[in-house]
This record gives structure tokens, sequence and C-alpha cells, in this order.
């Protein structure tokens, strides 16, 4: 069983999940980059993420070394198509994340509304289909030579964007889960 | 010969370089990490950056993925004392990165100011040497189980609430760098 001192801990992080943000990995690969996005999504409260992938098995040699994904759920999916009908029926706004001269400035978008972030694979980037099924493409300026982020830190750079305007609108002092979810959730992770 | 129109990128490129900002990695060491770091870097305009290691040659195997290395210029040191003396005569307010309870919040800093912001290792985080020598401990606010963000998502956050003060205050609209710098660094990029 867990110590009081833990007990608590973990109620004070399960009171600050966000039901209403979620971010999505479009076959991002490499395990590093996933782990690196899994601890951003936790220190940001987001309770559940989803990843599209056309293998059978991710986070793997990562997944020990950075112990969140214990915290954030994982959904897997096999084409972006079914993440995207599970987001419409959540009601959430769409944001492909994306360096394209089209895209909207990252700082201009309203994150305190339900939110889904789309990420993109390391090389190929956001897939045609996920940009098309999206709401609005988003950016991080860049004023330098290279042509893109690395997917870890262009995630991180907007989540943590939408951390400061839901800290800003007290959406952190207000349970987003139910009752019955936290005392799940509680119950599955402080006993063994 | 570089072409009309990559001469034009390189000088725009020069043209927003920030001089009055930099980076220290202190002894951060996987390859990954620096690569997007050194990319963070370029996209805010950072002109140059420091890393202190005890090992002889860092950025080897992503040197060339990023190939943003070639942008951003990196000095190498091997102690901390000789970058800090260095930042000391460049005016800089120097800013160590932790995520311990005395940081103060990173979005509370002013970065139009002359800045250096130091990055600690992956296992070790940042050195007692240059916790104490830093002007301030800053952190970026986490709610959830993890103890710690991934280093360049860390840096990356931080860096770019520095670019946002800056392109708020016009500072990409004046350029930093003197005309000597400029003409020799346009030559040295655009000539084999
Ligand atoms: C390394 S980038 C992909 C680069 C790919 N060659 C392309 O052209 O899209 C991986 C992912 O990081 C995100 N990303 C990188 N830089 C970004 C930026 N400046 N703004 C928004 N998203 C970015 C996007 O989701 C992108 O699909
Ligand atoms: C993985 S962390 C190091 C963790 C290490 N175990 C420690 O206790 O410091 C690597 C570096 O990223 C930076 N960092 C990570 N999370 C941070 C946060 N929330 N605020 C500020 N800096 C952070 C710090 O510079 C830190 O030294």
């Amino acid at each position: 069983m867990a110590s009081p001192e833990r007990f608590r801990k973990i109620r004070q992080m399960l009171l600050r999940r966000q039901t209403s943000l979620t971010v999505v990995m479009d076959n991002v690969n490499k395990s590093h980059n996933l782990a690196a996005l899994v601890r951003s999504c936790d220190a940001a409260g987001i309770h559940e993420i989803h990843a599209v992938s056309r293998r059978k098995h991710i986070f793997t040699r990562h997944n020990a070394a950075a112990g969140s994904s214990k915290w954030v759920n994982i959904n897997l999916y096999h084409d972006i198509e079914s993440v995207y009908s599970r987001l419409r029926d959540d009601g959430m706004q769409v944001l492909a994340a994306a360096s394209t001269e089209k895209s909207v400035d990252f700082r201009e978008i309203d994150y305190t509304l339900p939110t889904a972030l789309i990420l993109g694979a390391e090389w190929d980037g956001i897939s045609e289909d996920a940009v098309r099924s999206a709401d609005q493409c988003i950016g991080v300026p860049m004023f330098g030579m290279v042509e893109s982020l690395n997917v870890s830190v262009a995630g991180a750079v907007i989540i943590f964007e939408a951390q400061r305007q839901r800290l800003l609108k007290g959406m952190y002092d207000h349970p987003a889960l139910t009752e019955t979810q936290m005392n799940r959730l509680l119950f599955e992770h402080t006993y063994p």
C-alpha cells in the first residue's frame, strides 16, 4: 500500500487532471521522443493521449526510463480516422501542428476550449489525412535556418502554452475527473 | 556559390540573430537532446551557445541529422567556471533551469535582458557549482507525478518564452550582429 504522503501526491495529481486537453501522436516513432512527450503531458496534467502506429509495440525501451506512461493513459490506434471519430465524439477542437506557411501562430489559440493537438512523424511530418480533417494547422514561429523543430519540443512548447492559459483560468483548481473516476484511479494507483 | 534565394534566407537569418540570448549545456550527454536543443536555439535566433563536457567529442551522430549546428556557434568548455567568466564579461543574467521548490516560475523572468540559460545533465541535473554561481533558479511548473522534464523540452519551453517576449519588444527587427560580423558570416555561409 502507498504511504500517506504518496497517497496525497497521487490524489493531488488526479484533482488537477485535464480531461479536455489531449495529444495525438501520428506515427511518431522514436521512443525517446514518445517518452519526452508523455513526460510533458503528465506535467501539464493531461490524463489521456492517443498514438497512431503501424507497428504493434511502441513504448518499449524508454517506457521504464520515463516512468510517466504509468500516469498518462495511452490509447493505441492503427489509423488516424478512428482517433478523429473519438475526438469528434468528445467535442474537441482539433489542431494539427505543422511548420507550414499557412499555419496559424500557436499563441493565438484558445486552449481552454476542449482541445486535441496532433503531432507528426519525425521524417514524414503529419499525414495528409490528419491535416485535412483538422480544424486548423498551428505553428511555432521559427526565425532560423532549420525547417522544423524536434517533435517532442514542438509538442511541449504548445502543451505548456495550454498549461499557462489553463492555469490563468483556474482550470487546475477544479477537478475534471468525476468522483467515481477519481476513486477508481486512486485505488488502482495506490494498491498493489 | 549560393543561389540568390538562399543568400537572402541566410541574410534574413543573420539580421534576426540574438547575441544577447544564449544557452549553456552543463554536461548534457545524449546527442539527440543536444541536437533538439540546437534546433530550438536556431529557431529562436540564438547565435551562439556553450557546452560543458568532460568528453572530447560531443555532437557526433546527430550532428549531420539536425543540420543546425552549422548555423549556431557552439563553444566547448571543460569546466563551468570558464563559461561563467565568459558570461560575466558579456554582462548576462545567468538563469539555472532546475525543477526544485525554490525555483522561480520561468514565466516571471524578463528575457529581453541579456540572458544565459543553464541546462543540466539528464541524470545528474545541473551541477552544484552551476547553481551556486547562477543569479536565479527557474522552473517550468509541473502538475503531474514526474519529477522533471526532458532537458531539450525544458530548454525549449523557456527559449520560446524568451522568443515570445523578444518578438513583442521588436528585437527581431533590429540586427544585433555588427555590419562587419554580418558580412563575414554571409561570406562564410555562402561561398564554398
Ligand atoms: C520533425 S517535424 C517533421 C518534419 C517533416 N519533414 C515535415 O516536413 O513536416 C515532426 C513534427 O513536429 C511538429 N513540428 C515541428 N516543428 C514545428 C513547428 N515549428 N510548428 C508546429 N509543429 C512543429 C509537427 O507536428 C511535425 O509533424
Ligand atoms: C532530466 S532533468 C534532470 C533531472 C535530475 N534528476 C535532477 O534532479 O535535476 C535535466 C535538466 O532539464 C532541466 N529541467 C527539467 N525539468 C525542468 C523543469 N520543470 N524546470 C526547469 N528545468 C527543468 C534542468 O536543467 C535539468 O537539469
